[in-house]
């Protein structure tokens, strides 16, 4: 059986997605899309999914009565409206992040998702399907290192465009990191707070560079999480987790190690891209495998509304320098595992 | 366009390759398989391609009007003729290794193929789809260390069966290096020679463990290969490449850094299919994709010739402790690259 | 010229700079020591330095016109006694940490050595002397990562006694960070704040492990020391520094890369004296070298005033979890370097 | 008490050794010296050992009453005359490698030395004082990688100056493997090959290089030793044990690692000195230390003699590419352990 896809959205990040559903992957089929540039959505079907039909708007995709499953790869404030629409019609949504731009619209998905009293949504956190956070979680639930105490972790990137304020760094940056780490330590967040150490001179002045970010969760486990987005010399995902009986690291992406010129090197990826890519295919190849069996075993609309939550409480952090609690209302039964 | 695909001999390897081409790699399906146990075809079938037809034999796979194109996974004294066979038939056809099981079958490929005026054949080392063997080759092409000069390798596997004796430390186990080191430098062997050092305690009497394997190319590059069967720790396989301006070495696999009970370490694997896993999914999806172009993109006949007469040489520098010189008929023009 | 130098107790680590000092290192002689217990001064003297004289306390051996320069490695209480006797003396002096056991009491011994108007006085922080602290603070100095912006580190133990309580994890054991750090960037800290994770099972009442100690310099540097001193697997010593260009880090203690039983792998050092041993043998080479040319390069009553100041900032925030500024007196320009 | 000794020979080596003995390490006094260059002798002496008399030569030196001990760092050529006269004098001798020019003159030593009836000799093979040699030997003794059966080692330089010939690439260069080797896996060498790789452009028409020097021990083991001094790079000194349970590496020299401009790298050092610095340290400290017990702890007459034989096969094995014997007088029990 061939998963049939609609594709809502076909800018970069949607182009890449029918590439891979259609051209990559197995199991499944790219049979609709749609762009708010129509004839940009003619001309990614047309080279990447060539029977696919487009259609004048996602609403559309997702009434296609041909279109078993949606991928929303639209613009940010759009998310909301298509994967309500999507859970209406009872077809699973795959939904790049953010899930929804508020906390309270990532709530209304959830609510309209128990409503509805089946599984049907999955966020598109991809690290949690990177081999290296899968290998070090794997490590973390063997017990390789007891229960974990503590997280050091740092997101590095090269440099930002001018367009790159503070609250990015939350919203854009660290917001992997509020996922994957939850889903790593397997504890949900309590509180927030914002260290801002002296910017680099290489940031402007709408952008404090680097901070530090401070999160407690419920279990008592501290998590101080750098991010710093002018590093300048790469694309640089840090990850330490230290247990009571020992510390486990991310691994480091595969390099060629080189003896030249007076140094023993490895290169650093320069483009987040590069370090991703491979999670990229895991996720939507798992996706695809799940949607079939009718389940989502991916983050989901709660784990969207539990970030949504976290970026909130961080960025009044940021603002204030205060301590912020982080409250969600109670995890619905609906979202226990097993 | 989908490559329809018959597959002759459903072992273990064959159920493999028919599960990737069939349920997880892209263009492929499973049309056509065949097995000398044919209760076995039939189960492998249902179980992996459950719309394929089950042969006879080989040769009613390969004339299948619906098979595109051949996959041989068969014992390998059954290579040659399947292979021959294909080519005949005009059809592509995948091969696993040995090509043959001697030097002159594999030279009666090759002439067949050229005969037949069209590139068919594809040997199975899959080495040379492996991430670490490809970005070392990158290095070394785009210049990062020069020209090569010597090749230290070695090629350690845990422990191997009784019935592994010392012949097949050439043709089992160090034929990978053969295929692989000649592929990453580019350069054809000219002689061989085999060092015995004291054998481990851990060895048998059929078995010499460990050996070094020395082979000097055309172009005077040297390699010592280490072939270490029964190293007790681990699958481990290394090559430092080291050329006029630096050094460069084969990635090790990922693995999560720990620091626990006084060592800080990283896990080394206990199975050479952990080790290539992926190597083969490539290896296949880039078969499939050249198929389809008409093209042999990975090693060719003329590669599984020249790693047939260098394996012999190999033999009988291992049986004489002589050096022995590696001689090939010319290299057809029908081979050139470009 | 040998220094003839007076050493004031004679218990462990008094022992051991006595035999560095006089049978290890070149320049110095041993030739009176003291202890509270008179055997024990008589004791270490047979053994290690036959013939030296014991006095009956340190301020005799202070007195001693054959002393040249004094080693304070008394108990604690009494160091600010011995070096204010030194100094009056008008005798070099090096005490083992802490100069004094209140930053008043530190005080008052910079007051002394500036009314002096010689510099008398080095304290006993061994790390500035190790070759990897070193070699980081000269990549730092070179400009190899640019101007520091953060300090990420840890301290870390196998485990500790049922005596070593909360107060302990600042003033036995984050003193060295905080001692090391400040001279490592060249920054003085502004302020303090400590953070408790939850504890690991393997902790006491009447210890809270692990903690995290947040400091900020009056640059805006931002430091993190995580202290955790049940960490079970060994003595660990981390400290990255991240700069606006690039990033270093603490070399690793020297160790034999292992493969065996499926793990890569190097020892991590169990106590923390085979990790500084060496930097005993640096630092009072340097302060015979020093002493004998009437300097003091080290770390001098200045640096021990800021280190216990420091200190008690940390200890209110451990009590409080407060953000605590850290404040001293002016730095008089009687300790300005060159 | 202290040690007095002369000093032989006061060049480069000559005044490092003057100063290390007088002003560095402990129980050591220079108390007498000598040069061909009379001059040269007396500036060295007024700058690193004041009081100490300068003769008219060597022989002077060893006859001097208040001489306890020589260290000979002359030219090669005098070693021999200066250390039979040291013997025959009584005296404990340090002679810089090579003990002698020739095999037959270290024969004549070690039986000079046998009928003085007393262990007076020591060589000047600093490798087996390095801390990374020591804990690699430590490793092997302690039974971590169980009996070695081959050794994987590279010397390289990152290049050599035109004097620089094929024939020292033995005798300069790899003879501190062959002593550094045999003393660490504990077996005497049996035979010697030269493999000769194409040569590296930015060699010239007297030197071949690299080489592979292949020995075979008398228990079996098997070493390859690349010796490449053109290799530009840097300084890297290369040794990986295998044994029967498992591998061992020489660990590399400490590094600062950093991460900036797209790498993670550590420095490599330059030149050999830096790598070996602190070996000499050691080695004259041991061989002072030992000298007082009246013992010789480091590499003797009969190790000077073992190498001289080694080099010579490695030599003619260089000329003729063939497999050539180690062939030594049987080891007198003059020089048995324990
Ligand atoms: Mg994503
Ligand atoms: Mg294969
Ligand atoms: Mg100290
Ligand atoms: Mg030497």
């Amino acid at each position: 059986m061939t998963l049939k896809v609609g594709v809502i959205g076909t800018g970069a990040i949607g182009q890449e997605h029918i590439n891979r559903l259609n051209n990559k992957l197995a199991g499944a089929q790219v049979v609709a899309a749609s762009d708010i540039d129509a004839a940009a959505a003619r001309a990614a079907v047309a080279k990447l999914a060539p029977g696919a039909k487009v259609h004048a708007d996602g609403r559309a995709v997702i009434a296609d009565p041909n279109v078993d499953a949606v991928v929303v790869t639209s613009w940010g404030p759009t998310h909301e409206e298509f994967v309500l629409a999507a859970i209406a019609a009872g077809k699973p949504v795959f939904c790049e992040k953010p899930l929804a731009t508020t906390a309270d619209a990532c709530l209304k998905i959830v609510n309209a998702e128990i409503a509805a009293g089946r599984h049907l949504v999955q966020v598109g956190f991809m690290r949690r399907y990177d081999s290296g956070y899968r290998a070090l979680k794997k490590a973390i639930d063997d017990g390789a290192i007891g229960a974990p105490l503590m997280v050091h972790c740092a997101h590095r990137n090269p440099s930002v465009p001018e367009a790159y304020v503070s609250s990015m760094a939350i919203v854009d940056t660290f917001i992997h990191e509020i996922d994957v780490l939850r889903w790593l330590i397997g504890d949900d967040y309590a509180s927030a707070q914002v260290i801002v150490p002296r910017n680099t001179r290489l940031t402007h002045s709408k952008l404090d560079d680097p901070i530090i970010v401070m999160l407690a969760t419920k279990g008592g486990i501290r998590i101080d999480g750098e991010v710093f987005v002018n590093c300048q010399y790469g694309y640089d995902i840090r990850c330490q987790v230290v247990g009571e009986d020992g510390v486990a690291d991310l691994p480091e992406p595969q390099s060629v190690p080189l003896r030249r010129e007076g140094r023993f090197s490895t290169a650093i990826l320069q483009d987040w891209k590069l370090r991703f890519i491979d999670s990229y295919d895991v996720e939507l190849q798992d996706w695809i495998d799940a949607t079939k069996l009718g389940k989502v075993d991916g983050p989901n609309a709660w784990d969207g509304y539990f970030a949504a939550v976290t970026a909130d409480a961080c960025l009044e952090a940021q603002r204030t320098g205060a301590v912020v609690p982080i409250v969600t209302t109670p995890r619905p039964v609906f979202y226990d595992k097993g």
